[in-house]
């Protein structure tokens, strides 16, 4: 089956770009260096293209993640990265991992939390510090705090983690190496307080800062990139040797005046960064089905597949069933986006 | 089960205002005057509860929509007003109506969207006609000459679309009320050339420009809306007498300092009309699997469900596997979302 013959919209993958982008992050990042966020991607076939690269321990951002992973076998140190307080899922990741042998690590940044994972059965927590990013995340000066509270409630504590989230897209990478390195002095205080093998923190926006090597090290064991293995017009802006490995592919189903429409709509792409890009085209607007446009450049012919970069690649893979692998134009492979809903 | 131990995030109907906004617009538009357009919900379940009010033709976005009311066996007459070159799929819609006895309509608007209806073994098309939203959609000057095109294949030409989307949102309804008036002149003059007995158009926002009894009717056959089923944010502005029915209940997960977190995101909205509503809160941002808010007027424990209102409702809905039925505060009946992808 050629590219042609996919039905659309699909969400096609470059296994060319996709295999230098893990390369090129394997060797900046090694083992257990990187804990790829799978969120990213929510497909166990691509996580364990990730773990057959040396990477075995992952983040995860639903029960649903953690217990997908845990059935087809992949990893064997997964992170719920998110404060959960739903006892019967965060049960049922407690119960496939202590069934398969897999450590499953639960983020905790309040007491209900740690209660809700003590109550499901979850052995291992790490503590969510705020370094900066108002989502979830306790207070760094509480971190220990919490630490104890959980290690009261017979938990183990393995330590902490914080995501820089608001450091992700900081172009001028001097003003993002200063930013981040204050960010990772608050994890390291929190850190001091909580104890535990574990700083895990990091995007692929701010991978590179955190690299063993670096003149001054911010103290991190592990990044939790994930958008480094398809890339979107975002990450793409960054230019920091990855590829878009994955498009949307659609059909060219009308052609009037000088617009044309493709079957690729708000129903297919994830819209919160903006509007797609269709090489040098014009995008005018999408709509549920359809995205409009034009060009000054070349014209297409009906039938005619396009390529069309998402702006924003998780929330766009999450609408989507499966991905088509494809090398030189041939369909090789096709990977169910298993892990999606919640 | 009440409304609190629902897992989150999930797509909650609340089932008077949903009976209320089906009732109203059965009222303004009985029977096959309103041609409910099931991309708004991709629930067959609940275009059943259309159908019991009268409505027994629909509209549809995808052959996979077509297939599945047809396979839910509920519509007799189902048009697919969107412009499909994928042979393959409109065979799949072919072959079920033909054995199910019902009309499956396919919109056309060129040559090449004829010969794939042709070859699918499609019996009747429907022309889409350009009525000033630039989407699929021949200029109404072609309209003939595509409709003779089409019977020179065979197939019958059961009349004209033209869907005025670009009209949806003008708030001030005495210029609404003009530019619909003169987007259907064009239309009605495609009829002229075209013939047929279906003249379609419209969506939620125009609806009331097309009703039968109107001082300068519009001519139309039937309207297609479907965002009145269960309004969204941008929708309720327009004040059209239709309630939000449809909120994405989410859980507090974290509160810290002056903000909170639930555990609805990016991957359980449809963001492109911007920032959902919670309530009177401030709604900070979104990000995959968080939105961040904050309020003035009231506190919010954690564990605590909170209802969020989508800015748009159809790419919204396409996120989630299935709709929850609410009645005073208790889920009276589960609907999967069963007409999702492609």
């Amino acid at each position: 089956m050629n590219i042609g013959e996919i039905p659309t919209p699909a969400a096609v993958v470059d296994a060319a770009a996709l295999t230098r982008n893990l390369h090129t992050m394997a060797q900046r990042l090694p083992g257990l260096s990187l804990r790829p966020h799978v969120k990213a991607h929510k497909c166990t076939a691509l996580a364990a293209r990730q773990a057959d690269l040396g990477h075995h321990a992952f983040t995860c951002a639903t029960p649903r993640e953690v217990v997908g992973m845990i059935e087809a076998g992949v990893g064997t140190d997964l992170l719920l990265a998110n404060a959960v307080l739903d006892v019967d899922r965060l049960t049922r990741v407690a119960q496939a991992a202590n069934s398969a042998d897999v450590i499953a690590r639960v983020a905790v940044d309040s007491s209900e939390t740690i209660e809700a994972a003590q109550r499901a059965g979850i052995r291992d927590v790490i503590i969510d510090v705020d370094v900066g990013m108002p989502r979830c995340g306790v207070a760094p000066v509480h971190a220990g705090q919490l630490a104890e509270t959980a290690r009261q409630r017979g938990l183990t504590v393995s330590g902490v983690m914080g995501y820089e989230g608001h450091l992700q897209m900081v172009s001028d990478r001097k003003e993002a190496q200063e930013r981040v390195a204050a960010a990772m002095a608050m994890l390291r205080a929190a850190h001091d307080d909580v104890g535990g093998e574990i700083v895990s923190t990091g995007g692929t926006g701010t991978h590179d800062l955190h690299q063993i090597g670096l003149e001054h090290p911010t103290g991190v064991t592990d990044v939790q990139a994930g958008s480094y293995v398809m890339v979107d017009t975002q990450y793409a802006s960054l230019h920091q040797g990855f590829e878009q490995a994955l498009t949307i592919v659609g059909t060219v189903i009308a052609h009037h005046e000088n617009r044309y429409v493709t079957d690729v709509g708000l129903k297919a792409l994830g819209m919160d960064h903006g509007d797609p890009l269709i090489g040098d085209c014009k995008v005018w607007f999408c709509s549920d089905e359809h995205t409009t446009f034009s060009s000054h450049t070349r014209t297409f012919t009906l039938g005619e597949r396009v390529h069309i970069r998402p702006a924003h690649i998780d929330p766009t893979i999450a609408r989507h069933e499966e991905l088509w692998i494809v090398e030189d134009g041939e369909v090789v492979d096709r990977w169910p986006i298993d892990l999606r809903h919640w």
